[in-house]
């Protein structure tokens, strides 16, 4: 990997991205090998954690990557909602640690992930109309995050702001004050991601992301079968065990 | 009834829930119970008001109903969807007073009221995953009461929370210090609620909850033929007598 | 017109709601006149500021006109609805400034706005079913807004609130304490959406409305059309140019 440094750790897959030169600024390269790294995870990884190197998280769109597509430009484009669509979709719990720039590019990551950690300090932002350009991959990523009625001011103004006005408004779940605030909170949520059994973890996430785009129905019968299947099956078999003897699942960390 | 106490008063049924040596662990029983009061619910009661006795809201399902469910188990969990789904439809208003234990099913249920009042100190959680089990059939309610962002740290993490947290979530409407408290919101609420027409707020939540699943053509088709109906109805004539006559409408209490 | 002041200004379009000895009640002529007014907008104007005289935004529908409406009752306020529908589609950025009464349909108008900037103690609500009546064009947009469940609150109790309140549930964006703060707040918004590009903008602010209501493939694939398309436009060229040479676009006002 040219531009991720990739650390698995006790069932989480660490991700930096790591090219804090452009203070980590999305190319083609990087959006390639962040689908290859998702493509190839196992049931064995758990939760996948995504941070910046250098004090950033990412700053949006590489621009020269803009100057030499060409005609690919629509293509390259697309491939970046895709790469939020994957991001979306893997069973395993994404936590996002943002510090420094989270724009553009950057924000839309951050806004696909299922807990998302900042800076107080962090600046997030969608500079792109300000630019004579559109945040197109990442408007309806940011409308599912927050709403609508936030995301419209943010992208129509250019609008910068910070960690603690990006957990007021609901961008992300937790803000600290530096990077020990940042590593201790990390430490405490893949405690509780640890916890939860994978597997019923994957289908909760199946469940949340399809009440959103499918009829209530379906979700309900769906989740009335996997039910079942749960209480049925290994983890609630251990689960419930454990919890009757009182000690830990043998999922816990 | 063996699992609720039903108070009928002045308009308002008062349903407690009432297993409280389970911490009113919703049992079948307690499921095609509730199912079978609102079934009857008739154009006399304009609001319900569900509570749980001996301190707690609802611990969740009942674990033996688990165990001796057999191959009825994916069925008895869709029969709770059902039910909540049953709650969000009444026509009259949903009020629930949320003290205790709010887990599980207890949080879905919550979830499908139309106004929440919660002590500050009440203990709110999905603690399925921790057992290998799935929230299958509250997971979409979640979802639809405080939106997938913060849904899915939940549902992931089996976080515990309590009042003031649920309120900053979204997930309830007030919180309040202790039992007094909680009385006083309740009058003050059902006060509200019965200043405003019963067939109008039927209405008025079919197209609210309308506007969440249908294209908004319709829903506004709908509205306007409805509007011209109220105007024309006995509430609206007497609604906009009583304005200018500058005394209280009939239906007030 | 008769029940609107005009004034354009510097690429912005300032429209006062102008019936003060009825707190801008939303007459059929106020409907006629907003839509007219909507229809002609021209690409020169980028956005349109509304406000109302007298110290109230809107304190709602003209009751005469129900009363004269007869059999076109129906017609009148779906009417109303497809003000808000044309209002929520401009491609201009539609700012409100409310003070006073923010009542029904005035309550419906400040939710299809981009930006809202409220007085404190500006009053909102939706009183119709204390009336007998139906919040009926107006209770979609309020979902859309703020959610389900704080609409199904507001609308069942036919809720009072001021302007902090309203700026907690996320109906307004800024509150300010009197006239200069609300001034100096327009200046800012204004400053802000006037550096971005107005066809940027106009795109947007469409793929952001789609996003609420058309599958996610579809709206990516709109989106990466017309990123391309800005890239290589006037206004992508302008833009990047602008950021490499350190100055402004010409666009900024």
């Amino acid at each position: 990997m040219n531009t991720l440094l990739l650390e698995p750790h006790n069932g989480v897959l660490h991700i930096t991205l790591n090219r804090p030169q452009s203070r980590n600024a999305m190319s083609l390269e990087m959006v390639n090998e962040l689908r290859a790294v998702l493509a190839q995870l196992d049931s064995q990884t758990r939760a996948v954690v995504i941070s910046g190197a250098g004090g950033h998280f990412c700053a949006g769109a590489d621009v020269k990557d803009l100057v030499t597509a060409g005609n690919q430009l629509q293509a390259l484009n697309r491939a970046f909602g895709t790469l939020l669509q994957e991001v979306e979709a893997v069973p395993q719990v994404v936590i996002v640690v943002l510090q420094g720039a989270v724009l553009g590019g950057g924000f839309g990551l951050a806004c696909v992930s299922d807990i998302a950690i900042a800076d107080h300090q962090a600046q997030f932002g969608l500079p792109e109309t300000s630019l004579g350009l559109l945040p197109a991959q990442i408007a309806p990523f940011v409308v599912k995050r927050i709403g609508l009625t936030q995301a419209r001011r943010l992208a129509l103004t250019a609008a910068r702001f910070d960690g603690v006005e990006a957990e007021r408004l609901g961008v992300v779940h937790f803000t600290e004050r530096d990077a020990q605030g940042l590593a201790e909170r990390l430490d405490e949520v893949l405690g509780h991601v640890l916890r939860c059994a994978p597997v019923a973890n994957g289908r909760t996430k199946q469940l949340l992301l399809a009440s959103v785009d499918e009829p209530l129905e379906r979700v309900l019968d769906r989740g009335a079968q996997w039910f079942a299947e749960a209480v049925r099956g290994e983890e609630g078999i251990e689960g419930t065990q454990a919890f009757v003897q009182k000690r830990k699942p043998r999922w816990c960390r």
